[in-house]
C-alpha cells in the first residue's frame, strides 16, 4: 500500500483494491490497444461487449450463480430497487413480507406499501435495531408473494447470520456484504447490491434474479424498471454504467487472486473478530450490536461520552484513520471494514484505540 | 493527441477530452492529497462535497443557468427520464404535447401515455425523420401540461434549429447536443441529458429543472423519481454516481479552457460544415438529413450501395476512424462529432473519404 494512502473506514463509497485502481489508471487513455478509454467506448462495440461478458462470467463464477439466475447491471442504487421489486413481484393487489432490521429495510417496506400490502414479518425496532430476529420470530403471511430482508444493516452494524426459511421467493439487499462470503444463490429469488461498498464505484446496481420471477410487472412500471425487459436486453436496453462495470471486473480480478469468496470470508472474520474482541475488553469503548447479530462489515461502537467520541474521531482522523464517525441518525462510531480494507488497517486501528484508551486512563 | 489514440466517431459513449482522461489517471490513487481515489470517497465527506459543489457551480456558470433552476445529478439515462417527466409533470388524468422527431422522442411519448394523454404535436415519421417540423406545423393542445421535444436526434442526424414557442413549460432531451452551443435555459422547464456524449462517462443523467415544476408527482412515483425529493436532497437522497460527476467537472474544465459554449459552437460549426460540404459535393456519398434540419453532432450519410457502405466502414476502421456504422435501425453511416472530437479528426476523415471516392471512380 502506497504510504500516502489513508485507511478509509467509510460505509460506502469505500476503499477499493489498490491493484484495481492502478490498472484503471494505466488503462485510462488506451484500453488494451483499442486506442480509447473504456469511458469512451460505445456500449454496442465488440471491445466493450468483451469486457461486459467477461465481468458477467467472472461474477457468475466467483458467486457460483446457477444458470437459473440472470445477472443484471442496473442504475439507481438500492433505493430504486425498493420500488422495482414490488412493481415487478407483487402483482395487482398483492402482498409481501418484510423484515425491518434497519433503516434501509424500513424504507424498502414503506416504498412497497405504495404498490401492495406489506406485512412486517419481523422488526428489531424495539431494541433500536441492535439485533437480528430469529427464524422462530418471523411472522410470515400466507399470501405473501415474496419475503424481503436486508442481509447486512450498514447503519446499525448488524448482519443476518442465517438464511430465512420461507416458502416464497427470498429477496435480499446485500449491498453491504455481497462478495464478503459464499452465498447459496439458488436459495434466492433476487439478490441485489448497490456496488459502492464491495464491488465498484457508486452508480452501478447489481441484481441477480431467478428468471422465473420476471415478467409480472404492474402496468405503471417505468420502461427502465422491468426486470423482464432488462433480462431480454442483457442490461443494455439503454446505455449501462459502462465504466463502473469495467471497474467491477478489476475488483473481481483481485477477489479471484486472493482466493475467491472463501478467502474473503477468512479475511472478513480476521478483521471483525480483532475489532470486536478489543471492544468487548475495553473500559471506554463498547460494541453496539448484540453478539450473534454483529456485522462482519460495519462495526458500530460507542465511547463513554459524546465528548470522548468526538475526541476519538478527531485524533483518529489526524492519524490517518478516516470516516470513523457513525451515521448521522445514530451517532457514535462505525468502522466499515469491507473486502478492500487490509487486515493491517484494522490492526493499526486497534493499536490506536488501545493507545487512546491508555492515554485517557492515565 | 497521443498518436496511438483513434478518432472515435461513436454516437455515445464517445470521445472525452484527453486532458480530462489524463487528470483522472493522475488523480486515481490519491485525489489532491486526500489519500484516496474519488471512487473511494464517502459522498457525505467534506472532500467529496467540495468536488460536487464545484461541478455544479461550473455547470451553472458554463450554461448560464438562472437561479430559478436547479441542477440534478441522477441515474438511469434519458430512458428513465421518459418516465420521470410524465410522473412528475402530468398530474392525474393530465395531458402533454410531444413532438416525435426520432426514435427516442417516440419512446418518450409512448412511455408518457402510461401516465396520461399524449398529443402528438408533430411528427417527422412521414419522411423517415429526415427533417424537423417548423413552428407553424406544431399542433398544440390547449390542455397540455408541457411540450416535449428531443433537441437532437442522434439516430437520424437531425437537430432543432429553433426553440419551440409554446405557452406551457418546455421539456427538452438534450442528451446529444448539450454543451455544444449556448442555450437560453430560462426558456425551459426541464433540460436533461444522458451524460455519455458531451459530458461524462455513461451512468450520469443531468437534469436542469425550474423548481416551480417540482412537487406534483403522481402517488405511484418511485421514491427515487421525485424531482422534489431530489431537489430537497441536492441529488443525494442516496449515493449519486460520484465518479461520473467528478469526470463531468474535468470535462467542464476543458470546456472553460477552450472558451466556453461560444467556442464549442464555433468548433461544432467548423466540424459539421466541413463534413456536410463534402457530402453535398460527393458523387458516391450523400447526407441523409434535409438542409436546415441537419445535426451539428451526428452526421448521417449513405453511400451508393450497401456493399460500398460496408467497404467504406471496413477501410475507415482499419485507418483509425472507428464507429462510423449507422444505427442498426437505419443502416448507412454516421459520424458523431461531439465536443471532444478534434477538428483535425474531421479533416482527416474528409480526406479519407475523398481518397476513397477517387479510388472507387478510378
Amino acid at each position: 500500500m502506497a504510504t500516502e494512502r489513508v485507511y478509509n473506514f467509510s460505509a460506502g463509497p469505500s476503499m477499493l483494491p489498490e491493484s484495481a485502481l492502478r490498472t484503471a489508471a494505466e488503462e485510462m487513455l488506451n484500453y488494451h490497444g483499442s486506442g480509447m478509454s473504456v469511458m469512451e467506448m460505445s456500449h454496442r462495440s465488440g471491445v466493450y461487449q468483451g469486457i461486459f461478458d467477461s465481468v458477467k462470467a467472472k461474477l457468475k463464477s466467483v458467486m457460483s450463480i446457477p444458470d437459473s439466475h440472470e445477472i443484471l447491471f442496473l442504475q439507481g442504487g438500492a433505493s430504486l430497487q425498493f420500488s422495482m421489486i414490488p412493481m415487478n413481484l407483487m402483482g395487482e393487489h398483492g402482498q409481501a413480507d418484510y423484515a425491518v432490521t434497519g433503516n434501509f429495510a424500513d424504507s424498502a417496506a414503506k416504498e412497497a406499501a405504495k404498490y401492495g400490502a406489506v406485512n412486517i414479518a419481523a422488526s428489531s425496532e424495539d431494541k433500536n435495531h441492535t439485533y437480528i430476529p430469529a427464524q422462530s420470530e418471523l411472522k410470515l403471511s400466507p399470501d405473501a408473494k415474496y419475503f424481503y430482508y436486508c442481509a447486512n444493516n450498514t447503519i446499525y452494524g448488524t448482519e443476518w447470520g442465517y438464511v430465512p426459511e420461507v416458502k416464497v421467493p427470498l429477496v435480499s439487499d446485500m449491498s453491504s456484504n455481497i462478495l464478503s462470503k459464499p452465498v447459496d444463490v439458488s436459495k434466492y429469488g433476487i439478490i441485489y447490491a448497490g456496488a459502492q461498498k464491495n464491488m465498484a464505484p457508486a452508480g452501478l446496481t447489481v441484481v441477480i434474479i431467478d428468471r422465473a420471477l420476471a415478467g409480472n410487472e404492474l402496468p405503471i412500471t417505468p420502461l427502465m424498471m422491468s426486470y423482464k425487459r432488462m433480462i431480454d436486453k442483457d442490461s443494455m436496453y439503454n446505455t449501462p454504467p459502462c465504466y463502473n462495470i469495467y471497474m467491477l471486473g478489476l475488483v473481481l480480478d483481485w477477489v479471484i487472486e486472493q482466493g475467491g469468496l472463501a478467502a474473503m470470508q477468512k479475511l472478513r472474520d480476521e478483521r471483525s473478530s480483532m475489532l470486536y474482541s478489543f471492544l468487548d475488553g475495553s473500559d471506554i469503548f463498547r460494541a453496539c450490536a448484540e453478539p450473534g447479530s454483529r456485522s462482519g462489515m460495519n462495526v458500530t461502537f460507542r465511547a463513554k461520552s459524546p465528548e470522548l467520541e468526538a475526541e476519538f474521531v478527531k485524533e483518529a482522523t489526524a492519524a490517518g484513520f478516516v470516516n470513523l464517525k457513525g451515521h448521522r441518525s445514530v451517532g457514535g462510531m462505525r468502522a466499515s471494514i469491507y473486502n478492500a480494507m487490509p487486515v493491517e488497517g484494522v490492526e493499526k486501528l486497534v493499536q490506536f484505540m488501545k493507545d487512546f484508551e491508555v492515554k485517557r486512563h492515565a
